[in-house]
């Protein structure tokens, strides 16, 4: 294995790809990354448990082989190697059975290699149950929903995203039973039936790799996995088994009151209104409609003091006196997953579930389940 | 109590005083931050067992006084509250035995105080043993010694910086025991004698505040404190009991050979060099002096792989063949202190201790012992 490439060039390939190195050392082969040196690429794939990613180099003069050969790096002292080299190009050499040497103008190092045959071997054939996004709507949907996702591993089908396909309409839903973020899309042609659960952990690091906005996303669906194939990068992850709940009986289309606020100054509000609420189990304030359009929010902590803030609503479907009460956080994570400059809220009683829309957040929904309070 | 504030004014103040809040909940007053106002000016003031900050808010039109008093507020929430709020001006007013009510735009909060009997009584006085720094001068001192002090609590004084005069010299040192730092500063009259060991975590937690380079810091040294006065700041810390050791006769003056390097050039050789050797314990890299002005930086890991860096000497004293041993991290943090493009390596023997100095950076010498390896 032999050849010659630009660092920056190299550097963003394997930064992409270290999103899924394993940091468990029960398995070390999945601390390493493979580099496949074939006559015209070379070809990065790193693997954990959950997902494997795979980069290819294309040979153009930034990436210039000599000689083909296949080896595994330890990934996280490859990455530090080449964000600490500042030279233009970087030369890989294997030499003797087990060992890849890396110069760069003064730099010489000597890196053992890891039991090339150990690596997984994984496939990354297409799949005829696929279809395109382009990253800026796949981006919205991992954005608006995986948050929702459980994080308790007790029911380990909420630790993920439903996707499911009705005829042209694309269906993406996370929830872990007290909140809910739905997200949809209609096509202008009809899918196949799809209906699988993507580990929301998976989703957020594809977020964070996808970037391009005019690019398109082929996403190929298998029983057990699904492949995303986004320009020179396959990224991959496993399904969650398991029955995602029904959830459409949930979601109220029937409203007692509606009001639409500005929401960055409800949101700026709620975070007052929380800072005394900060462990997990008591982040519960209360929302009151008073008259006209005001609504109070306030919290209490018999510890530190209480808190009152007034936003007054833009509009108000229909003015009743009312309260309801609810987790903070849950009501932050559900406004921030929105666009939009206004937002509404769609009451259906004082311990129903609520929902949270947006001007110009189409097929985006936020419901959030409130709680009883003396 | 009732006054109201200038809400950046205010937290800029805050910003400072919360330095010292104390995050141990042993002693729940210390979490708090008094506020005392008087007839012209608030004070802000917190206290943990190492420091002790009090800032002055004088009566302006960002501050009107209406009510003297005192109370005592947790200081966590106190500064939330003021960096959440985006209100111009904020209102204090104190009601009830035991309570503040902060009201700012359409926020009401209610905060419970905390005892302010049980707030320690702390004197600022001045001392007769004083001496002026301008903070620039100041901040070189803190950030060229404090790193070199003791982590470790087995020998307290280690972890202090050592602050004496001698006539119209005055001399910062702070060591670990494998390395030291030494800066002292000749002033252009007598100072009386002084002899006190700061702890550095208060020196660091003073180097945050002070800012302004062109004031004056005046220091009040006591037998068991010391108070830096900073524009209206007061800053007060315990010392450190025990005598620091005497480390006059460490520094060598006299050198087998010295070495000009690029500060930059060699630092990144270095960093590179140690990016196998992460822990703590085996931080250990070469340094050979081969032929000419050539350099190699060397080190090993049996287990990951080698690197071997060369860098070239701008100027050597006297060529010899020489090898040395040292951590790597000591190395990197000396180099660090300087602000010269260039330093200077002056070494005395392979196994004895090296100093490094810098061009532009004047009575500032920095001391690594090396390690004896195979």
């Amino acid at each position: 294995m032999k050849f010659s490439i630009s660092r920056d060039l190299l550097l963003s390939h394997l930064n992409h790809v270290a999103k899924a190195l394993s940091t468990k050392p029960q398995m070390p082969i999945l601390t390493g990354i493979k580099l496949e040196v074939k006559t015209d690429a070379l070809l990065l794939t790193a693997s954990n448990s959950d997902i494997t990613i795979q980069s290819t180099v294309s040979q153009t003069e930034k990436l210039v082989i000599e000689e083909e050969g296949i080896c595994v790096l330890p990934g996280k002292y490859l990455l530090e190697i080449i964000r600490k080299l500042d030279a233009n190009t970087i030369d890989f050499a294997s030499f003797e059975e087990n060992m890849v040497k890396i110069l760069a103008d003064r730099s010489n190092f000597t890196l053992n290699t890891l039991d090339k045959d150990a690596f997984p071997l994984i496939s990354f054939d297409n799949s005829p149950l696929n279809l395109s996004l382009d990253v800026l709507n796949l981006k919205q949907v991992i954005k608006k929903t995986t948050f929702a996702s459980s994080i308790s591993e007790s029911r380990m089908v909420l630790t993920g995203v439903s996707f499911s396909t009705n005829d042209s309409k694309m269906e993406a839903i996370a929830t872990d039973s007290f909140r809910l973020a739905k997200k949809y899309m209609i096509f202008d042609r009809h899918y196949p039936k799809i209906n699988v659960v993507i580990p929301s952990k998976s989703l957020d690091e594809l977020n964070k790799i996808i970037e391009e906005i005019d690019q398109i996303v082929q996403i190929h669906f298998f029983s057990t996995k699904v492949l995303f194939k986004y320009k020179n990068l396959l990224f991959q992850t496993r399904l969650i088994e398991g029955v995602f709940p029904n959830t459409s009986s949930l979601i109220p289309t029937e409203f007692m009151t509606s009001l639409r606020f500005n929401k960055q100054e409800l949101l700026s509000a709620i975070e007052r209104a929380s800072l005394f609420t900060s462990s997990e189990s008591t982040n519960i304030i209360k929302m009151t409609l008073t008259n006209d359009n005001l609504v109070q929010i306030t919290s209490t902590s018999n510890e530190i003091g209480a808190v009152l803030e007034e936003v007054n609503s833009l509009e108000c479907s229909k003015v009743m006196p009312f309260q309801i009460a609810f987790s903070s956080k849950f009501f932050m994570d559900a406004l921030r997953a929105f666009d939009s400059a206004e937002v509404s809220i769609h009451f259906t009683g004082e311990i129903k579930p609520f929902i949270i829309t947006g001007e110009y957040d189409v097929n985006h929904i936020q419901l959030i389940l409130p709680v009883r309070v003396a």
